[in-house]
């Protein structure tokens, strides 16, 4: 359970204070504002604070003086032509500030991401609270036999036993010696203590980030090779933004998620393809791993 | 008049409709959307959108969970004391977005400051309107005698009327030429005729930047180090600034604006002053100029 | 002719001072560093330092102890794997520093990339150069008909005369009112001065960049659809690249340059095609302008 | 001992092997390559590569076309220049790069510092060392009683043992879980794995950054209120800046490590007291935990 009463109870208090405002409202993330989406068996997302609509992104294209542009239908048709042709300040124009509780671990890759503000609640200062992520069941899977970076198998019976109850013991003998070490007159400076806690231990961080650069977060982060458990995240992201930005989510889902890249070699093999020849890996001049990702891509 | 009658218009349509929000609200701020303050000749600054306050500055910092803290009071002294240590990242949880009108070479000097989001008006796309900055003649100066990067005198008489009128003459020449080159069906390409303007041109962009990183250009600008026209600009922003955050505001010229740097050899002689020595350029072991520096800022 | 004889001076005696390093060294960079490449009429791209080579990106991609791979062919097949998989990273560390003279327009279309450091000389501190851009006759093209940001049909006989004469007689006659507004002792300041010059005037900056930044930057400015005056300092810096990173260049060339990114209804469209089905816009779901991108990359 | 044999010949070789080059040599920093300065238990720092010397920085400021000044004497003169008059562009023209192994907790501090280029070794992709940081006797010290961020008094006898033991047998349990995981066919997945390690944990990265940056790194983190364990890896950078750029590093100690900022009220009372006046917090207007750094700040 991510949230204490008092917390819940602080956002509640939040969710009910409606103030008049001249900015561009979001319906969508109005019925968001504040809500913690749970994520993982801790941790959370929620929308602290957002900037600009799909308008703002075509006023901003066009350096307007007001809305955008006259008609509805218009800023869809425009917002996708800027998607698809790679413009990317006017989806800069919008921006949006997150609340999230996380495993450290995935906070070490989400950090990578620099184009981004970041708090991080600091435990030299504070002390944290004793959560740490496990994985659910279906998450508990073996190294990948193919991939040296990603999961194969679901593990099962004792094997999963195993592992969950290693992770488990081990936490939360981690989080009685934090406790240990801090106690005390004597106790070890937290910046200190802190050191003895896993990398599963839960943190959290205000992140605020613009539209251009949380699309290529979740670009990466939504997809089928990133670890599952920022996936989950990203996952949880995306459901905002849909509610947020409308058209700029279809177009994102239509030139960015759906899409697919073609290298030379490959348009060139595509090409013979469509002209009716028989192209093999042989004949195309791709590698073997390059090749299996093409036939992948034309479903071959 | 940097504004026509349509896009007037346009504002006041704006400034009409209000709705309602779950977002952090600034009283201040929301008195300025979309209002346009009047800079240089035709140009202008104004706020088309902006997210948060200074109690969004202060829940940053603590990654809470509700508003900041429980009496106003004390979010002004922790705004002080994160200015005062240098905490950035509270202040990069604020964000505005402005519209600028402003000549080119302004925006050239104004695009150095990297941290920021810009959709700038397209020449290739578009044809300019004919504005461009002629300096009002308490702004027409000399080069400073003593500083290669600066100022002098103010021009009278006919040395002003003369550079005034070479200002004015070649701009409105080189819009006659832009327009010529553009005339007719074979007239020259837009990407191209625009390179006949002079940099007092007007162009106009939509910039966005977080708190912090527009203190830091605010200091940098709005400093009688700056040029005149950019320091304009900067000056009519500290405006917007105080109303949007009054606490950070107020940090800001104490812990920046009003502040002074002492070097180490500065400070040796600073101490040796507290105790009663006569301190001299030869004894200090300061450089002419650092010396020249040094005396203005401690007032001797 | 963009360089002066002691300018050529002071280039040839950097080439001639050799001093041993124990760091990376790029042969084929040696090879051009300081010579600059000329670009239109007085401009010119020069490399001033350069940090990394192929080995380099391998090194730091395994944050290794040593060099890069055992076997100089294992370097490749890296660097295409990391280019394929959108690892940019690794890319990141190879660092080039360029000295660029170029016109003010360029320079403002340039500057967008702002993951980059910059110095440009100070028109406030320094007088400017009589140097100004005029495009050469194949290269003065009227407004394109079909797309509001682009070049149609060359300019020819009378038409390219009169567009010429323009421009260079402006550019003269402005630059020529510079030289009388900071005439004399009352002469205006420097600042103030050079906003009666045209666009056109070039300027100079020493300019550095990441290699991945940099590939950002060429696969937009090398490309068909940039402004002709940058795409040809894009191609200038392309020859330098291959020169610095052959293997990486060579990735760059077959999965950005060459490639083809096909959204999700094109990936539909091309499915059912390579199906054997026949796909019209309108049964595709693709708008116009969309179909007519699809034809084209698939050379129907 | 934080260089395997294998990896200390790997290091050897590459010092081993000049090669001439034509760009600006640093030769303090080549006798630095390549070879670890020792850092914390098992941690270092190493130059990998370097870009640009003191010459490069007025170079740059110059946009020159061959080398810096005439006289190296007025090299040291303008970077102090630059350096006092905040001229941050000129040290963004030096960049280094360097290898680092560092326990896990200070590189989640390292990481916040956004503007630089990271390769980290990936525990996705393989496994990591049985390495972990313990604090030396003289590093174990309780929480600061007065200040809520630090630490106080070093811990002595029993308690300083209890707190060594306890970090000491927590890691290494947490290891022993981390190999048991791992281990066989049925192996958890490394990703997963890794979330049982402590934050004590050494990881390592290349870490390349630009000068003017990297100086604000070390104003922060060769600070005394950073953490000492980051402060350690802060102090032997110093040490490599100072044998780089020596005229820079000179101006960085005058200029930023030793200078004091005094508030806009600081000043006032610091002219007051040196007119003669007896100046005391009641009479400031200064809070009493300004005051405080106040008095330090003048030695009173």
């Amino acid at each position: 359970m991510p949230l204490s009463p008092e917390q819940k109870a602080e956002i509640d208090e939040q969710r009910a204070a409606h103030a008049p405002t001249l900015r561009a409202v979001s319906p969508g993330m109005e019925a968001r504002l504040y809500a913690a989406i749970p994520v993982l068996d801790h941790g959370f997302v929620r929308v602290i604070d957002y900037m600009g609509d799909d308008a703002a992104i075509v006023q901003a294209a066009r350096v307007s003086y007001g809305k955008g542009t006259r008609a509805a239908r218009d800023d869809r048709g425009l917002i996708r032509y800027l998607m698809r042709h790679w413009h990317s300040t006017p989806f800069e124009m919008c921006e949006i500030k997150l609340h999230v509780k996380l495993p450290i671990f995935v906070a070490r890759q989400w950090i990578r991401h620099r184009t981004a503000n970041v708090n991080e609640y600091s435990a030299r200062y504070s002390i944290l609270d004793r959560e740490f992520y496990t994985p659910a069941p279906e998450h508990l899977a073996a190294q990948s036999a193919s991939n040296r970076q990603g999961r194969g198998e679901v593990l099962e019976g004792e094997a999963a036993a195993r592992a969950l109850g290693l992770l488990r013991d081990e936490a939360g003998r981690a989080f009685d010696a934090y406790d240990r070490l801090l106690d005390g007159e004597d106790g070890l400076a937290r910046e200190l203590a802190r050191m003895a806690l896993p990398l599963s231990t839960y943190t959290q961080w205000y992140w605020k980030v613009d539209l251009h650069n949380l699309l290529h977060f979740l670009r990466l982060r939504a997809d089928a090779h990133a670890q599952y458990e920022i996936r989950a995240y990203a996952d949880a992201i995306c459901e905002l933004v849909r509610d947020w930005v409308p058209h700029a989510w279809e177009a994102f889902e239509d030139y960015r998620l759906g899409s697919v890249s073609f290298s030379r070699p490959a348009m060139a093999a595509l090409r013979r393809m469509l002209a009716g020849e028989a192209v093999t890996q042989e004949n195309s001049g791709m590698g073997a791993g390059e090749w299996r990702e093409f036939s992948e891509m034309v479903g071959k």
